[in-house]
């Protein structure tokens, strides 16, 4: 009987392997030039990890199980609480700003669909230990680099930045009660998506009035904070903030990569002013990458206070991105030699070259001894760019044959030139 | 409230995950120089692949659940069923042999102890569509080479190999109840471990006559196979296989990695042939790799026939041996380049040149303000090969100062020379 994988993971085959790997190669790339160092945490924690920190959406889209001594398990579905833990338990020991990347395996229950698994690989970038907005910008920085690392210019994505302090301040100045306020910014994560009609029946259904959703939409889709006043302290120092940040992104030239947009919320409870998301500039996909700031999340786990700012991004949307822009590289890493010996008794003398060409390259030697028409077929297959014929006469001479795979050119090479190859 | 990961599981901080990530370098390293391509399946499959099977062992350590939808879930705890199942899924599509190799997380519910962890990394090397004993040679050299990469030597580790069907001639010969043969197969697995006192009174209590005891014992100490004779087809098949791939090994020049132990019974039960593990030479430590050939397992999870060959090698093992024999590579990677701003308005020039510098080095810039003196301390502390020192002086005769973090040498550079560097 066959049995399939579960619903919304993959099976990578080579191929898609490699698509992956192509992935992480780039986010490593990018992480080491910031000089980020990787980190990673257990793929299971303590469920406590989501549920210690109440009101978040994670714990109902988390696998989550007992194990054998009755202990609530859950299969990680974000890096960022782990990253606390860690944190909080070295805190002393370790120097700050902490500069840290990791790419991880991670796990939602919900329902597959495009752009959306149960399995998926992510991205984390964090610096953590001070709560400048030189932070928050590299960070940014480091998004919009990881994108033209991939071959993405300006006209294929864009950064949509927010602050939470700022958008906390409207809502106070609106008198929303505290209790609406999760869902209203639910409500607002979504207007996109939802379209203004809905949109409006859905702030009405939170009872706000029409004034107020006339004053909330006007803000919402502001393009610059030099019209925006009557804040709270809090408010303004969530503008200060903003303002700086755009600032500092006119330094590293990356200003045209970045779009002020106060709809960004971000789900999770524990930003707690910048906010950010790279999407797609056709709007046609699920946000790439988002992030923001966590300055109370190591507390929250038991450490010091500690301010941080992240962002994670996962290999789904961005994999669909990129294929759909035809980013991925279109040369499948094939093997430099191919040896095929033509009888069995020259076995020996094929595994002796191949143990020389393997000192510098990728080696496969034939374990079949199918005829010499069949090991082309199969050399072909997997696209080895020269085949060793390893044959008696040839040997007696001291030498071998050298096929290449593309334009079929043979030559004869004598066995002590087989290192200079 | 600090929370602890789980028992059984490890935090990689950055000094650890460098260590994870120079093992898995080593084991890319050779899988390519060998022409295997990178796999991988999901690290939650369905229960199913381990039960259709059953009998086997591994089912009671697996971290098992059931998902929202009832769905019986298992954290996989080891990766051939899941490469039998992909294997099955796409034959037809697949060009035999298959050669591939996988690097992935797998969990066990084990008592954590020295070389034993609830959650590891598993290097996974198989070879099938053949059952050349060509295959068996190729994939225990890659075993062995892996080990060379790591700086280990032919007196820091062996490789012990048998064959099943060798083995089951002496237990048919010997006429051993067909039930009791899993009991004695676990038995004669942990020989090594018990002491003769208790393995042979394990044996006594299986039934098993002083007569079979001494013939049995005589057989599992055998260093060679000339004098094994009175075998069955299938143990002649097994003992013809052994001396083949004992040959070919030779032509590898690796025979002196390897030993003949008829007590190496591995405990999956899928293995059909070849059965083999890799030890270090002092017998300290747990088997640090195993595997063994399954030529009927693909047909198990629903394919066509497909022999098989592979292995096994979890990074607690071996991460423990290497860092016994002082293997793992001293020095930390550090940064390149330091950017240290001496005051706010140079900030953007410092970020300037992080830009130019980053084309070639990695480059951490200083991100909290703090004083030239702190963040020379800090520079030290990540380990940074320079310092940049950004100052408003220096930038007015268009220049920095470059120290050198060792020798505490420091010279202006002008920045139109930088690009140089």
């Amino acid at each position: 009987m066959k049995i399939q994988g579960l619903r919304g993971t993959r099976d990578f085959y080579p191929e898609l392997m490699q698509e992956l790997n192509y992935i992480f190669s780039k986010w490593r790339e990018v992480s080491k030039k910031y000089g980020y160092q990787e980190f990673d945490g257990p793929l299971l924690e303590p469920l406590e990890l989501w549920t210690l920190k109440s009101g978040n959406e994670i714990p109902e889209q988390t696998y989550r199980f007992k194990d054998k001594s009755d202990s609530d398990i859950a299969v990680r579905p974000e890096l960022t609480p782990t990253l606390a833990r860690m944190i909080a338990a070295k805190q002393k020991e370790l120097t700050k700003p902490i500069k840290w990347f990791s790419i991880g395996r991670f796990w939602r229950y919900e329902a597959p669909q495009s752009g959306r698994l149960r399995e998926f690989f992510q991205f984390n970038v964090d610096c953590l230990g001070t709560d400048s907005m030189k932070a928050d910008t590299e960070v940014i920085a480091m998004a919009i680099e990881v994108m033209i690392a991939f071959g993405c210019t300006k006209d294929d994505f864009y950064i949509r930045i927010s602050n939470r302090k700022l958008i906390n301040a409207i809502f106070n100045e609106m008198d929303i009660k505290p209790e609406s306020i999760k869902e209203l910014s639910r409500l607002i994560d979504k207007s996109d998506k939802i379209g203004e009609k809905e949109f409006e029946s859905g702030l009405k259904g939170l009872g706000l009035k029409d004034a107020q959703i006339k004053k909330l939409k006007n803000f919402l889709s502001l393009k610059s904070l030099d019209k925006i006043k009557d804040l709270d302290e809090n408010g303004k120092s969530g503008l200060r903030e903003l303002k700086e940040l755009l600032s500092y992104l006119e330094s590293y030239e990356f200003s045209e990569y970045v779009e002020l947009d106060l709809s960004i919320m971000r789900g999770f409870d524990y930003y707690t002013s910048t906010v950010f998301e790279v999407f797609d500039r056709k709007k046609e996909l699920r946000a790439i990458a988002g992030g923001g700031r966590y300055d109370d999340l190591v507390k929250d786990f038991g450490g010091e206070p500690c301010a941080g700012i992240g962002f994670g991004m996962g290999d789904v949307v961005l994999g669909l991105f990129l294929k759909n822009l035809g980013k991925f590289p279109s040369s499948v890493n094939g093997i430099d030699y191919f040896i095929a010996p033509v009888s069995e008794d020259v076995y020996p003398k094929a595994v002796e070259i191949g143990s020389i060409l393997r000192k510098k390259y990728s080696v496969c030697i034939d374990v079949t001894g199918r005829s010499l028409s069949k090991l082309m077929d199969y050399a072909n297959s997997i696209k080895a760019k020269s085949l060793v014929i390893v044959g008696k006469k040839d040997l007696d001479k001291k030498e071998v044959t050298v096929r290449q795979m593309d334009t079929g050119k043979e030559e004869k090479l004598k066995l002590d030139k087989l290192g200079n190859l």
